[in-house]
């Protein structure tokens, strides 16, 4: 077969910062899924798109190309209207374990196709595998099934929705090519218009402990987002939200589960409830459903749910979470005001403790991570507890602490005045 | 062994257009000649090289560290002063034929590691090897004998030489890559100064037949590559060249082989004639030598020298060179004088016919080529031969003339003035 254009050609053309044509895209993401576009054409050609953008047409027609490099889903079997949410990930983002099975209880269907965690950031799968029995692996027949009957499920997503986006994924990964915002708009939205739901929140952080620190870039990230959810039918939203301190007092995987519970118990820290509930608002105000979630949340409806979604997939929600062996607090060394908390040190500390991966293939350690017993704001006296570490391998502690020291600033004690993001700081439609 | 640098960390420094060390560069070619560093991060880190520049140290660091991927080469058993040349390439550039002999003849001593062609520029080995039973290969003893002997030799260069360089440029040339000042610069001049000669002149072409097109850049090729050298201890000199219109009447192998014997014979093109004096005068001065080239031209001396070297690698000079099977001439439509003759078109159209090879492993024609009969500035008739086409297979000669009617210019007859490049632009010290 006699290819249509030339790979060499295709980069220049990016690298002048030429717009591509449709057909030039169309062909870029299907001879790379194909293996005809190898490896390090692709890097440059992504290495180029970083660095000169893509325009709103480009971006679009990258997006369509990945989705139409494998199969779409359809939820048109389920009886009530389909939203999904998506977190660009951050430190202690546990939302998605309370939020699906709210949103659940108030009447809408919520397919979560989640991934694993790389680096700082967790990922919701590694989180729900804390609880015993629980599978991640669904068949799409189980999958709907789940959804019909509960309403929500949490499930990896399967190997066929967007292949090109996989294969760019890991390329971009070990390449210095990820933080592109047409690259990771489409790369989020070809698997979220491939799902095929009806209407989509995004929860897009911002702050140290974010993928986009700057909020500019962060808000320019959400609006390319909404445009290309728009652009394909499913009715999108975002909101910008603070990432610059841990979520909740839990970072670490079976830690964070245990916090979710105590939420669709009505308890739980103010921040995680919060978010949870203003996401849940957007989400069914998408679909057109009035029900009050924070009803649902105090009345046990949504925790009720949770227990079903969870039998559902193998669960064992009365076996106790994992612990982890070892356990070492930090305490202040003297009173004051909390100024800030720093959410990448943080959750570095707790990847150190062994709750993350440095590659795709390590293992994790589920009840690793870190409990935060204050937060910025919060007056401390000398002596108290500022946050306790958990690890299964005691000489974790060592590296978990310089990742605490490193960054330049850390749990710091003083009588100035704190200062962070507002929790929600932008809604974008 | 655990590495002491991340590849994805140095990439992302290029990216962010912050200065790479010592230690980094150093690893980055030592870690891809290992293949530690793979493809698909050093095509990135190439585009980002590409679109965010290396300043002069970084371009020297990444030079020595290519030079230290390989073997460095010692001339100091040769008794003469040891001069080496180096063209960017073009259209018809057989001058390393005729200049290496003659400036042996001169006094010096010339070793020309040269390479083969690709795409419409050919190259010196490929022109050598029209002469039958002519060797390129040669064993480090064999090329000391003959320039101790003769005074000139024209072989391949060793694959021991920059090995790193070989690896990049072949990955450069599949990724867009190549069309960058510092990686050009220093992938030229780490082979350069590892053969490790005392002097060396560059021929950096421009106009549209040279890789550089724009003066400007190729000004600024040439100063960070004469920097290199003199940075290196090889006393450097760079002359900037026109390649807007082909260099002499003869493109191809055996034809330009043919031209090389006349201008060495005391005759040929004027503008062969006057590069191939310039760049001995350059050459013999760099080196302290006296002696007049035009002398040696003149009264057979360089011919002389040139049989001898020939000989010496199994040449026989007496044996015809090949001679194309077909041959078309395409004559003037109209009396006036030619305007324009587009390097890049006769260039290409020459590759077609098969003097140039569009992958490494294809075979080129020796005796296929291009045979002008005018040059700019010329006064033709209706009717008179404007340039003939040699090739081995006919219906190349289709392909050919379309690449000389697609660019812009081509070969037009007007009775306007004629505008074209002095041949010797600048010289760069």
């Amino acid at each position: 077969m006699v290819e249509p254009f030339s790979a060499v050609e295709i980069i220049k053309a990016k690298r002048e910062n030429r717009e591509l044509s449709r057909p030039q895209i169309n062909w870029v993401i299907d001879a790379y899924t194909r293996g005809i576009l190898a490896d390090e054409q692709m890097s440059a050609l992504a290495m180029a798109i970083l660095l000169n953008g893509m325009n709103p047409h480009e971006i679009g027609q990258w997006t369509t190309a990945m989705i139409d490099s494998g199969e779409r889903m359809n939820f048109s079997d389920i009886a009530v209207p389909t939203v999904d949410k998506h977190s660009t990930g951050g430190v202690g983002d546990k939302i998605t374990l309370p939020l699906a099975p709210l949103v659940a209880a108030c009447g809408a269907a919520v397919p979560q196709l989640s991934g694993r965690g790389l680096a700082h950031a967790g990922g919701t799968l590694d989180k729900m595998e804390s609880i015993k029995g629980w599978r991640a692996d669904l068949t799409n027949l189980e999958m709907h099934a789940i959804l019909n009957r509960i309403g929500a499920v949490i499930c990896a997503a399967g190997p066929g929705l967007a292949p090109a986006d996989k294969k760019l994924y890991a390329l971009r990964d070990v390449t210095g090519t990820v933080e592109s915002i047409p690259l990771i708009a489409s790369s989020i939205m070809s698997k979220k218009i491939a799902e095929g739901v009806g209407a989509l929140i995004l929860d897009v952080k911002t702050g140290n402990g974010a993928f986009m620190s700057d909020p500019s870039m962060a808000r320019e990230l959400a609006q390319t987002m909404v445009n290309l959810g728009k652009d394909a039918g499913v009715n999108t939203r975002a909101l910008i939200t603070a990432m610059d301190v841990p979520l909740g007092l839990a970072v670490g995987n079976a830690l964070e589960v245990q916090e979710s519970i105590e939420i669709l118990q009505g308890g739980g820290p103010s921040d995680v409830r919060e978010l949870t509930l203003a996401l849940a608002r957007e989400m069914l105000e998408l679909v057109g459903i009035t029900t009050d979630p924070e009803e649902k949340l105090d009345n046990g409806q949504a925790f009720d749910t949770w227990l079903a979604m969870v039998a559902d997939q193998g669960g064992e929600s009365d076996a106790p979470l994992p612990k982890a062996k070892f356990q070492h607090t930090i305490t202040a060394s003297t009173n004051g005001t909390v100024t800030s908390m720093n959410a990448l040190a943080v959750g570095t500390a707790a990847w150190r403790l062994g709750a993350g991966r440095a590659r795709k293939e390590d293992r994790i350690a589920h009840g690793a991570g870190i409990m935060l017993h204050t937060k910025p704001g919060h007056h401390v006296t000398a002596g108290a507890p500022m946050l306790t570490m958990f690890t299964d391998e005691e000489d974790r502690f060592e590296v978990a602490q310089q990742a605490l020291e490193e960054t330049p600033i850390t749990i710091g004690v003083s009588t100035d005045i704190c200062e962070h993001l507002p929790l929600i700081i932008e809604r974008i439609s």
